[in-house]
């Protein structure tokens, strides 16, 4: 943020098109989140302490019922995402602690760098776990596009890479708005990772194969006891991996873990529209970003955006502190490294 | 076929045009084959038959030696699909009995009288598992584009719609070439039988929430021991099914049982272009069949066509004889209804 303006990495046109889109106010941040410019867990949180910091520093009469009014807002945006929340929050009493809106700025940019430092702290302990020629799964996007920087699922599979482990990653295409084959295997590529894109379908047959050896995904929300909501589809390649005995890896850092929810059927999971579904943006024979319809015209689909993996199904919890087993996760604030 | 000309309906243009293709010889038919204008174990066995007979009637010299390479062609085209073989075998066998040509013509349209036959009793028997307001989920398209008529996973539900159960079907989109949003629907739509298209990962958040009653898909081929393989993406669906106590049945035609295969690691999995994965085609806005690439550029993907579903995950076979427990079906064709 700088002069009240956010600027946000279009994710939409990724990796068709790099463009900055700069939002002026909350409204068009809160916009960016709910349309997905800006996705990913880190990301979400970040921008949304940024949107509301530009809701406080609007200089309203009865600012602090504006400021909840937009808070309110923001949190609509996308309700199953646990670091919008924690970022809302923070934000917001730090706002109302001395009622400085100066006060919002400094701590919207203290959960940026602590989002940077949380997930390099994954890659460390994440990259432990990753042996010498591993196969990689993973599903959506948890990359340094998902934060401010590394990411949580592909921190450690970077810093792997880095350190010459030969591994290879095979990307989820993450039907239906592909964030795998579109920016995880941008990423990837970017980071020269050597990898390949599969549908979400092929998934159970590798692992049936024989040709992974761990999978690591992110999260949008963990209760109480280590239950995980994510993109969906996580939930189907994490009980084929619980059938075929593959290690089934959640990372994410503390500000997505919600202690307020025992368990995952108190997640709320976002619907979002069947367009989404039905139709398909990607580069035409133009080289022009072009939207077609995929489906059969007259019927309808349904798009639950993500689901629920139960604490069970979960091999361990990378996060910024180590790896917790799901039974532990609800010590993680008391835990001390 | 008539007058020596296949005709087939372009499945690779449903459901947006409706187009038939007039296939003049062999050559063209085996190409109609592969590059999926016709799909679906029986279109393709009834297809295939079609193909060998247009190299039977051919007027060459060293005609067996070329209607041999002809059957080697039309087997190479999809080869873990068991009703191709099937076909092939019985009109080249009609054929070499005593020389006659025009016997392959018999033959090839007893196979799809029979394949129309099977079908209907399959709806007879698969019906009979369908109580009132279910709601099933099926993967790709095994409906009556996949078949003479009716269909093998799909004429179980449209008998049951028909008797007014009120059923409901969830039809996954079957990445990468979207047989299900794209032919089943549309069949469904057809039949009017009530339905959405799902995104593939929507299968396993949906049967986790007790919104699926039933399973049922195709074959392509199952061994002796009742392994199957069907389209990528049926073994995920198959293990979820299963970690959720839900039924999961596989509708098939005796032409697609291979007492030949022990088991499911023995049959041979196609592998199609990355191409389907990485491009999609649909309807632009204009109304015009486009393709647009849907991947990160200069990422690349595996496309194996279909999986193997172990027989332990299959609660049962319905075929033109009868439901089927997996352990029985090596028993089949000594079985007497």
């Amino acid at each position: 943020m700088k002069d009240e303006i956010v600027f946000l990495i279009d994710q939409n046109k990724l990796p068709f098109e790099f463009s900055i889109l700069r939002s002026k106010n909350y409204k068009e941040t809160c916009l960016a989140i709910k349309n997905m410019t800006v996705r990913g867990a880190g990301a979400i949180g970040v921008t949304a302490a940024f949107a509301l910091t530009q809701a406080i520093l609007e200089k309203r009469k009865n600012l602090l019922e504006f400021v909840i009014k937009a808070k309110n807002e923001i949190e609509a945006t996308r309700p199953t995402a646990q670091n919008l929340f924690f970022a809302t929050n923070r934000v917001f009493n730090a706002f109302i602690k001395n009622n400085i809106p100066e006060d919002a700025i400094i701590e919207s940019n203290k959960i940026a760098k602590e989002d940077e430092d949380f997930c390099k702290k994954i890659s460390y302990f994440g990259n432990k776990l990753i042996k010498k020629n591993y196969r990689i799964l993973t599903h959506c996007n948890a990359g340094w596009l998902a934060f401010v920087d590394y990411g949580s699922a592909l921190s450690p599979i970077y810093l792997a890479n880095k350190e010459n482990k030969n591994i290879f990653v095979y990307v989820d295409e993450t039907r239906p708005r592909s964030q795998g084959a579109r920016l995880t295997a941008w990423e990837l590529e970017n980071e020269n990772v050597k990898h390949k894109i599969i549908p979400d379908n092929a998934a159970s047959y590798l692992m049936a194969n024989k040709k992974v050896d761990m999978i690591i995904v992110g999260a949008d929300r963990i209760a109480k006891n280590g239950d995980v909501a994510n993109k969906i589809g996580t939930l189907g390649k994490a009980i084929s991996a619980k059938y075929y005995n593959i290690p089934f890896y959640v990372a994410a850092p503390s500000s997505t873990i919600d202690m307020n929810i025992e368990n995952g059927n108190q997640i709320k999971i976002e619907e979002r529209s069947q367009d989404e579904v039905l139709y398909q943006k990607g580069l035409n024979k133009d080289g022009k970003i072009e939207k077609i319809l995929v489906c059969s015209p007259n019927s309808s689909a349904i798009n639950p955006a993500f689901d629920i993996t139960k604490a069970e199904l979960i091999t361990g919890i990378i996060t910024e502190k180590g790896i917790f087993k799901t039974e532990d996760i609800k010590n993680f604030f008391d835990y001390k490294a």
